[in-house]
């Protein structure tokens, strides 16, 4: 992206680019059939649970503003609710409001209200002078420390509530026959036993897929739909006492927050702002900023994980637009008096990472059969991979302003040439002896996400079918949703990996290398231990500050400052503490890399296409075979200086024509599977979509 | 063993066998040192456990039995407690007796005290006649089946308990605060976090070897004493609610069984005995021929099963001494009031498993530090297996009796070897890079088991350390012992080829091959998967018909009948249903088996000690490189007649010198790692302890 703040531009590309695959976004979302459903009501879970223990009114809200970000918003990836911050930043502002004599509970929603214009205010301003056009300077450590951070609210708020399933609750009419010591007792220890079941259960459910029992069929619907499968379960648990038992245990009724109740009186809001105080009016400023740079920095850094690299995206950002969005956004909360939506972490990967998982579905079934059918006819095995390679490039969404896609199967298995080339004649056909087609099919795709806005749209829709279901939903004891809770905060940890390095840290040293193995984190081989603990334990300080800052009563309102200040340490300090080499694998700064190499791709890939579909089998799987095969290095040194960041232009992966991104980045290298060595990338700089063409072209040149 | 019914003979060969290694027993207890804590403590727990929530008085019985055993029984290896049949038997017995009015609750124990007088007698005529040399008809159907019996049972009983933990419990004041609805109910929903929490640890607990965490000391102690500690754990953890919770939550009391109260006025029962009516003494003898049924075949069941071939046990059985020592036993019991100790499963198999690992561990030290001190002296990589295979040599216990081990180390692997040689000169000095020393001998290593008597004695000892330990072991709730009861079920499983194959019915057809490779279970390919199928289901059918027969109120006495008919049924009804191969596959029966080729051991070990020193380092590794290592299939075909059964005398393994037991088992090659190609074997009919020793023998002949 452009690091431009001339006004006005950042809004005008993002809605340029955005547009172009508008119309896709739906098309493409209505292909994907009923399948949508899995990705749609995993997230619905998500980001209807969290809502749900705050009351109806807060669901209606976060139900309008998803609908309206799912139509007209522009990355459909970002997935909007209430997040936890909001959550702290009104708890914040209540307890402030609720002592002055001038404002109190009455006039609390009014205030609320002036804060929220002056927020919206403030991000039109970022949104329209470009703002997000510094994004790349929000690094990983930026937003994993961030990411992190929500999943220790998310499990403090899981433990809070399971402790106060042992109290009495407000509100509440302590001589309640449920209240009663022993009963509370009962009650707690019954929550306990939900709140586990129900994280326990559902962690397990997600690896489903990879279960020794049941039919394929059955594991991927457990895998796809366990979470609300297990919602149901605990619920129905929840139902076996009857005997003796009081109405109220467990617990079931949702309280609304202190700083909701009049929030049910619609518009009256916007009705009493005018009552507020002129001192309050103008000092609403200062808690907005807060809030300003706090959906600053959530929206873009949300969308940014929902658009790592790692998941290959084709269709372009849109953070400026967004952001300009999310303003009238928090106008019209302000004026309900309910706390604004924004862009959420962890649902917003959540969703990316379930479309992805979507997508390698669709992908898998297509190639499947035509591998069927393609042994059927007696094909060699360059004649099954050819033919497997057009029928994936026929499934690659047909974009009007892009190219042919970057991205290509992945090489055969070394094995598996060598399996079919030990039958003697490597032209000879195929079976499944050799090529096992469901197996090896998953090794040869890349990783791909379902790009299109219906999934956010009908999850949306789910949240707003609630506000009718609710009767139902209160039947869902309140200690589920403290498992779910926990399990939101579990399940947003891997692939974080400042998490990992955490991990690390305790890991024996002889077994540090299946880090290595799980999750590819080259950093392991590369960067001394010492470096990685010293970066790391830096980082965690970092957290339990920001955390710790949050405890404060009301000085906690500056803990977004906090977190936006990571990105200048980032920039200006860690570079004098950490060799650069060490902080580009520790936390790539695309700012601190160096420039792509311009590379026509469409003449290459025509020459390709020709080649290939001439090319001598023996030739090109012998170039297979004989190719080492290790993983990418940095070949080209980084050489880094730390001071004099290189304001390179766009180096934003995929979606931009005619420029071949980061062909040097290990991490990009390493998803695209294992390509050719360093050296011999050098002379050859394309990373190749299909290396079997390009091996054949090499060859045939020769 | 010998199939020979001459009175004493069965008697007379234990004894014969045992005393040759009785000292060893001892010295090589004493010699582990330490270490011979964890298996130690890890049996006390379970034999202890299911006995502490009986009271103190079976408690005190179980460790007398357990001494005398340690001390003079034959094979050490087995452990003795109140099993869950015999606890079974004697409610029965109990539910008969409360309503006769000439017997009732007052004459109860007198009466069992004949019970047992008459068992002790059926069980020496069966040791005198030599029954249990039958014992290899027991065949893994019938022990397995057992074994499962015995899970369930145990799952039966935490099941209960935990029930039970909602409701008044006998004997007690029910106008108690702590037995109030409401309290009860906390209780209840305490004792499901409280046995779950112990069982999820534990379980995580026994697999800590594996965990990524922690350093390896850490490790292997969770993994040694994982149980202890998590019992630790959960009581303190009973103990964290104080405020309001009344005394009495969570329940910690042992009340004793209904019919043990009488027991605590130690030595009344002998003297009451006289006072039971002639008719009830002659009576007697019909519960204790089921009783000595039963206890016949447990106490040999068990012994088998920590005894099987897969464990590769040095020492003799001693199947008659033992079955004749239960006799006294029994009386000694019967005399005191108490119900009998007999052999029991799942404790007796696991004692033997953590000798086994206990074996490894000491092996595993002795054999790298000899690899460290080899490679520092630049040993080539034959010069270093040459040198660590002299130093597992020294290791063997020198048995009296005994002809050098038939066991050696397994083969270096393929790919090591091709390292080492890929670096130019195979002479040339290893280093830790070639071989990684500490996971190369892990798999270097053989399956030995620690055989002594030291960590019998001790268990026993510690159990009955309980009796004073009694006021500390009563702070532990009784929701921890129902989590340990379900704990030893689950434990119990692994190993057992039964349950495998009730897991095979329920795994994806593309997943089966998982099980092989976790068991190593070869039937699934070779038996087609529907006669697998049958046989398990037939299993499971009788399974459930035992399980069933246990719930019928009195009747359900014959229960051991049905186990024991299990053997006629193996050996006579299921031939005429499934292939004689498929039989032997699923469930080998030694009576079945071709008999074994006579092989003298020593010449061929001498011979090979003295080729192997001289050898030429590089034609070892060549030949090692080049053989095919599939696994060892049946070469021989069984042609197992099912109607006529081989009465092949001495094939026990390992014991028997001068014998080379099942060569072409698949079960036991498989165990011995992977060794030659059948077709190899058949010419040279030796399985080889050592393959390099052997291969060099080859070359050098040529």
């Amino acid at each position: 992206m452009e690091e431009t703040f001339v006004p006005f531009r950042g809004i005008k590309n993002d809605l340029k680019g955005r547009l172009l695959c508008y119309k896709q976004d739906w098309t493409g979302g209505l292909s994907a059939g009923i399948r949508i459903l899995a990705p749609t009501t995993y997230i619905f879970f998500a980001s209807a649970i969290p809502v749900i223990s705050f009351g109806e009114q807060l669901e209606r809200n976060t139900a309008l503003c998803g609908i309206i970000h799912s139509l007209v918003g522009g990355q459909p990836l970002l997935i909007l609710g209430v997040a936890e911050p909001t959550v702290l930043m009104y708890t914040f502002m209540f307890n402030f409001a609720k002592d002055r004599k001038d404002l109190g509970h009455k006039l609390f929603l009014a205030w609320t209200g002036w804060v929220c214009v002056w927020t919206a205010l403030l991000l039109f301003i970022l949104a329209i002078l470009g703002a997000c056009s510094i994004i790349n300077r929000f690094t990983r450590v930026a937003g994993e420390l961030f990411g992190l951070l929500i999943a220790m609210l998310f499990m403090q708020q899981a433990v809070r509530g399971i402790v106060e399933e042992f109290g009495i609750p407000h509100r509440e009419n302590p001589e309640q026959t449920a209240l009663q010591a022993s009963w509370r007792f009962g009650n707690g220890m019954f929550a306990l036993v939900l709140s586990f079941g129900l994280l326990l259960t559902a962690l397990k459910s997600r690896k489903a897929r990879s279960w020794r029992y049941g039919t394929g069929w059955l594991r991927g619907f457990v895998a796809d739909y366990g979470v609300p499968l297990m919602v149901l379960l605990w619920t129905a648990v929840s139902y076996i006492p009857v005997n003796d038992v009081p109405r109220g245990i467990p617990r079931r009724l949702f309280s609304p927050n202190p700083w909701s109740p009049g929030a049910y009186s619609n518009w009256t809001v916007i009705k009493e702002m005018v009552n507020v105080p002129p001192l309050y009016i103008v000092g609403a400023f200062i808690p907005a900023t807060m809030i300003a740079v706090l959906y600053y920095f959530d929206h873009s850094v949300a969308s940014q994980l929902a658009q790592q690299k790692e998941f290959n995206l084709k269709k372009p950002p849109s953070y400026h637009y967004d952001l300009l969005l999310l303003g009238f956004l928090v106008i019209l909360c302000g004026l309900i008096g309910i706390p604004p939506s924004n862009g959420v972490i962890p649902q917003s990967p959540m969703h990316t990472k379930s479309l992805a998982t979507l997508k390698h579905q669709l992908l898998h079934n297509k190639l499947v059969s035509t591998a069927r059918k393609s042994i059927s006819k007696n094909s060699s095995l360059s004649q099954l991979y050819q033919s497997m390679q057009e029928a994936y490039n026929e499934m690659q969404t047909p974009l009007v302003y892009q190219l042919p896609s970057t991205l290509g199967l992945k090489e055969l298995k070394e094995s598996t040439v060598q399996l079919a080339s030990s039958t003697g004649n490597i032209d000879a056909p195929v079976d499944e002896t050799i090529f096992d087609v469901a197996k090896e099919i998953d090794e040869l795709l890349p990783v791909e996400v379902k790009e299109q806005r219906f999934s956010n749209l009908l999850q949306a829709l789910m949240v707003g079918g609630c506000v009718a279901a609710m009767p139902l939903l209160k039947k869902i004891p309140t200690s589920v949703l403290w498992g779910y809770f926990a399990f939101m905060a579990i399940e947003s940890l891997p692939g974080n990996q400042f998490w990992e390095r955490i991990l690390l840290l305790f890991t024996a040293p002889g077994r540090r290398y299946k880090v290595l193995e799980d999750s590819h984190a080259t950093f392991v081989e590369i960067v001394p231990f010492k470096t990685i603990a010293t970066f790391t334990l830096f980082q965690t300080v970092y957290l339990l500050v920001c955390f710790g800052i949050t405890w404060i009563p009301i000085a906690g309102v500056l803990f977004p400052l906090l977190i936006m200040l990571l990105v200048p340490v980032r920039q200006y300090l860690l570079p004098k503490f950490f060799k650069g080499a060490h902080l580009q694998d520790l936390d790539a700064a695309e700012y601190e890399e160096a420039p792509a190499i311009a590379y026509n791709m469409t003449f290459e890939d025509q020459e390709r296409q020709a080649t290939a579909t001439n090319s001598d089998g023996l030739e090109i799987l012998d170039e297979i075979m004989t190719r080492s095969r290790g993983e990418i290095r940095r070949t080209q040194s980084p050489k880094v200086s730390s001071t004099t960041p290189s304001s390179v232009g766009d180096i934003k992966p995929s979606y931009s024509p005619g420029v071949l991104q980061n062909a040097y980045s290990p991490r990009i290298s390493q998803l695209r599977g294992k390509t050719e060595k360093g050296l011999e990338l050098k002379q050859t700089p394309s990373p190749g979509p299909s290396t079997l063409g390009q091996s054949s072209r090499a060859s045939s040149s020769i």
